[in-house]
């Protein structure tokens, strides 16, 4: 498939699930919407759960690429700035949000692909430090995103409150600082 | 009304949206299941998303008290441990996962609450650590949980990975010790 046909699949279903929820989200009407026939959407994703598990992949909506900013302080503070701006902007925010509300209730719909995908670009930002010097061989990226990550999605999804605007410097610097 | 009416009011209420979702939680299914009149459920709470806000701050199934282990060290693992089974361990895990679905879906459902409700308690931890002069007075206690607590949602959640058994004591190391 032509990969701008495949983004406007992706487009339509993501569109779909933050407006309509999972429940909401058939193939049928990702077909409707982006003129796309639903057998041709069959062959390539067997259910919807498989559709949306690529979207949330592959589409150029929660795409994500690692600062480099020099440092390790600030591609940690860049990292942050992309996880509030992901969970607080729309469209961004709704996809997100539907997704994770999918995920949680229906188990075939594999999300983990999404995260793990996030963390093998992120991991870059953890080489880059340990070439400068800036971090210890000991270190452990996925817990260091976790903690950062998780942070956020604690502060804006489940508290429902704002981060404020030196959110990401003081998570970054209890981290790196110590509490 | 009589405490222990309420709380097996409150318990209907968390099975239910445990095993049937928000959508197929009703005052009607909880009337039904609690042996409670629906008009005096009512009465008391206007709405099922009342009744579920109400419900996930005060029922028994999900308490929590903080743990005295005599350091911050010790009280902050504790924490997190307690993090890992709430999101683990049945009943509870079932009712945190709907409802944190449900609260994503229908901003009516409040569940800052709940949240504000454990942070209250969460505070003791760091007068503790404060009065021990283990913790600086500039220490922000939101922030520490939401990075700890935020980091089990992530990797047990999100990732849907199992939290390994050192999960909790390297978590709260990172943040006391630096990565």
């Amino acid at each position: 498939m032509a990969p701008r046909k495949q983004q406007e699949i992706f487009d339509a279903t993501l569109r779909l699930v933050a407006e309509k929820g999972y429940d909401g989200l058939t193939v049928e009407g990702v077909a409707e919407r982006s003129g796309v026939n639903k057998t041709t959407i069959y062959r390539w994703w067997p259910s919807k759960a498989a559709l949306l598990g690529a979207a949330l992949v592959e589409s150029d909506v929660l795409g994500f690429e690692p600062v480099d900013t020099g440092s390790l302080r600030g591609d940690l503070v860049a990292l942050v700035e992309g996880v509030i701006r992901l969970l607080t902007e729309p469209p961004a925010a709704d996809i997100a949000l539907a997704a994770l509300a999918a995920a949680v209730r229906h188990p075939e719909l594999d999300a983990r692909h999404f995260f793990a995908d996030r963390l093998a670009k992120e991991r870059e930002i953890f080489e880059r430090a340990a070439r400068r010097g800036e971090l210890a061989a000991s270190a452990d990226p996925m817990l260091v995103i976790d903690l950062l990550a998780g942070a956020v999605w604690a502060r804006v999804v489940l508290r429902g409150l704002r981060a404020p605007d030196d959110f990401a410097a003081k998570a970054v610097s209890a981290l790196l600082d110590g509490v």
